[in-house]
């Protein structure tokens, strides 16, 4: 995983993000401490225009805003239709009917990966269940079925994060990595930063490399993050000096 | 006001806020730090729908968007029909008309805290004001008197915060805490936060002793924080970590 | 320049920012570090009557709306009627159709300072030439020649940021600054918040002083930082504690 990581520095890949509004500055400030460039707009005029100059795209459907809701579908058909990779981050699915129907449709338009958490891979794997917010309550463990169903039904990679992370990729045994410090989820936008660099790696590297490279970016990023920090504040800022500074990414990776 | 802030850590209030752009990002940690949970979206298609699985409500009117426009009434409207407790921070109300509008209009729909400084309170108390921006040009002292009739008029607390912060409630004493360290004028979004905390802790207790625990509680924090911090920049992230690691309040709580 | 700087601290200016969403933010922290006071609504209902109160305005066109698009130009005709300084930063010009029209109709209509890294700038300069988002892909000497051509033709300072910044008046000599420390460009809003700096200088100084002191004022800090800084995360806090510590700008500017 080493050499993606090394690969995002060398070629800085140019990231189109659609995504939540409440943590823009930080998955921007996460891209670039990576190394990777971060492009922010979303309106239909402009961003399915800009994404022919991105690497890779990233869509997050946290805060969906009205310009978020028309610009999202044109710029994901203008990526498919130049081949990027993308990322689709259904956060907070299943609580408000139109993020789920559009998160639903945006799963038929072929994801490269699909990174949530444990209850946002589950409202995504059964039609019937609902969301209940931003954070999950289901266990990593339960959704990996329903992860296994959307990747081979769909076709793509599926990403969990929690205390332990999965990577199921199609007709392959599924990875676990050692997953996400607790302190992960007392700052806003770590997740929605996990996508954004899983798009990065998609970048320069396959969709599975990718995913697993991500997630053990941010995971030891978070570790060393988290044994230099006071409280939220300060893990938030180490985070980014880690994610900067990691040299190498020690291959914790096992498969099921 | 110490068993007020072990709730908020204990249960975890999902706080659904309505939120200035320009802060939203550090509403959203600092409401982590102190142990509730965020949800921000704002568009009419989602922000009345999610409302539903929140515990409290902020409305803040700062940056007020199209989107905020049409999706705020609405969401006060599902909020109060759930009997969700809800705070109205009027930001920079009096300058621009539709923004004075709409804050006489939620204040009329009941809200169960109303927090804004001195010149908000005022402008809010007397309808020939003019606001004159985002800070405060009246002192603490001068706006009790409008905190008091509208409290009494609307039935609702009224919160004012500064150098002194008062909790005026319906028929009960004016109480006063020891209020905002400086510094907290000289970081974006510190009086967002405090509104969101109020509404945090609306969630775990009564109006008026959540009004009083957010105060005490944003302010011991922010004392702690100036004691660290070597200016503006390192002052916003020790004052997350305070938050955070705040063990108790001391209860300087005066009344007039 | 100092005695900008400390006007700047002494009147604190209130400076309306119609600026990106990804950096609104750091934007505003980066004002108040200073001294100055931001105010950030950007609808076509609010924005023109709160540029009221404003002593300067700042136009920053990355991520722009459906909000923006237009409520900006209101607003500028607003300052102008006025006579308030406004400082346009066309970031990351060149690549949507629509906000290339949009910076070259607000060039047209006289800003006092136009602010933005060298491929900016010669997007601008040059009606046939295309961008390729939001980094320099030219170098700020290539840009010189650009900027002298903008300033005559359009009677405004034209300020180049890079690691060289140049400050051009028409009718003057190009003013040379040493420029910017290389972490400024590892987190985000680091160009726009040095734009906002303009604006704020603009309000207590004449144009060509104010894009000089600004500069000035940035690369200071960001050396100071850069000196105490582990890492991106780092340097963004120490930048915003060196914007409000700085005592004197050295005075390093030459002129060619």
């Amino acid at each position: 995983m080493d050499d993606v990581l090394g690969a995002v520095r060398d070629r800085r890949p140019l990231v189109h993000c659609l995504t939540a509004a409440v943590s823009m500055n930080f998955v921007a400030d996460a891209l670039l401490a990576a190394g990777a460039r971060p492009m922010m707009t979303e309106t239909l005029e402009e961003a399915p225009v800009v994404v022919g100059a991105a690497q890779a795209l990233l869509v997050n459907l946290g805060t969906l805003s009205t310009d978020g809701m028309t610009g999202i579908p044109a710029t994901v058909r203008a990526a498919r239709e130049r081949g990027l990779p993308w990322v689709l981050d259904p956060a907070a699915v299943g609580l408000p009917p139109v993020r789920t129907a559009m998160a639903r449709e945006l799963l038929a338009s072929g994801p490269s990966v699909v990174r949530g958490n444990a209850s946002e891979i589950l409202v995504l794997a059964d039609d019937g269940r609902g969301g209940s917010g931003p954070d999950a309550t289901d266990s990593v463990e339960a959704a990996e079925a329903g992860a296994r169903c959307l990747a081979e039904r769909h076709g793509c990679v599926v990403a969990v994060s929690g205390p332990t992370d999965l990577v199921v990729a199609p007709g392959r045994p599924t990875a676990t990595l050692i997953g996400g410090e607790p302190m992960l989820t007392r700052v806003t936008g770590t997740g929605c930063a996990l996508g954004a660099l899983v798009a990065a790696c998609c970048a320069v590297a396959e969709p599975e490399v990718a995913a697993r490279t991500a997630s053990a970016w941010m995971s030891r990023a978070a570790e060393r993050a988290a044994a230099r920090a006071s409280g939220p504040g300060s893990f938030k800022i180490e985070l980014l000096d880690a994610l900067a500074g990691l040299q190498d990414l020690t291959d914790d990776v096992g498969e099921r």
